[in-house]
């Protein structure tokens, strides 16, 4: 089972960290790593290279395909040779996947037409201009794509991805072995729960910092 | 505020990319990732690189140090260098933390003697061996040194200390960016509340993997 997850420059390194250590704790699972050239990627900030992946003409087919987010995605919605690859990729797959962001590199390789989708909070609304319902839900899935919310929420995804391909007893065993029995110290994780001045606040800081980026 | 990350081959990905991207977005934060060699390290099962980093003997300092923990800590154990070396960072730290396995580095190093701390639920009775007192708790501040349960422990111990560091405001800002409000499927994360049968399969495959691993 050849499960490829997607890398590219202005990664957000936990988007795809998540999953990679669970989807990889799969029995007969292969990992692969992609990006558009091949190589290691960075983190939007610089601080992280991960790789090395291979490069993406060299790769046609997956089971599962990954695609995290980032600011990188900004860039990427417009690279019609990385929203090609997504397309030909997907019309292999048993489930296209998204974290974050990612799921506007699925929307702009017009996947997500008429689907219900979710992304990192503070960006949902951009998916109605891909054709989709925006949800606010943690992970959704619609057919065999699945999205899942902010950063974090690609564990969650993976999890349930695992239980989808493998069962639920192996999917627990997963999170048994990463410990996954989470405990934040505050309820501050969704714009549901914490405070609506830290939302304002934290909305306009991403899309501060997505202008620098893009700009 | 420099917050360096201890780097190195057979290292837990999610280990150290979970506190990498909570403690990246503190204000005035200086992230370092550092490996005894310098230069790229390789996750356990050689399936992904991260760096790169800077040579141990670059760094002397840190406010922050997090060790994370994965099968490569078993050989850092008996490694007079990089146990000198944390002693000696430890020593100019306002926190020095683990997550996972990490805590028998700090252990080794000599820091865990006559404290609460925790580690992979897995392995928690080894920690004894150093002197220390196991405790099953998430997240354990003893002092200066935090020691966090496995794997995605790390978000939370990583969230307690943004908290400390610069106020509840700043890390409930950081768990929305991160839209971390966790959902598992399961509620299979802890020896606590999983099936017995499979905290004795996932025990003993753990234990498994790490003896090839040393071997």
């Amino acid at each position: 089972m050849d499960i490829v997850l997607f890398l590219f420059d202005g990664i957000t390194a936990l988007d795809i960290v998540g999953p990679f250590d669970v989807l990889k704790r799969l029995p007969e699972a292969r990992i692969r790593l992609v990006s558009p050239p091949g190589g290691t990627v960075r983190t939007g900030d610089s601080l992280l290279g991960l790789g090395p992946a291979e490069p993406m003409a060299s790769v046609d087919r997956a089971h599962v395909l990954v695609v995290p987010g980032g600011f990188g995605t900004r860039r990427l919605q417009r690279d019609e040779a990385v929203l090609g690859w997504i397309r030909a990729v997907h019309e292999t797959t048993r489930f296209t996947t998204s974290v974050c962001t990612g799921s506007f590199l699925l929307g702009a390789a017009g996947l997500l037409r008429g689907r219900r989708a979710t992304t990192h909070w503070a960006f949902l609304d951009r998916l109605s201009a891909y054709g989709a319902e925006p949800v606010t839900e943690r992970v959704v899935f619609s057919g065999k794509i699945v999205t899942a919310a902010g950063v974090s929420a690609g564990i969650d995804m993976a999890l349930a991805l695992a239980a989808r391909l493998a069962g639920d007893t192996v999917a627990q065993g997963i999170q048994l072995g990463l410990e996954y029995d989470p405990a934040p110290g505050f309820d501050a994780g969704s714009p549901r729960t914490a405070d609506p001045r830290l939302v304002t606040l934290v909305r306009d800081a991403l899309l501060e910092r997505e202008s620098r980026y893009a700009g």
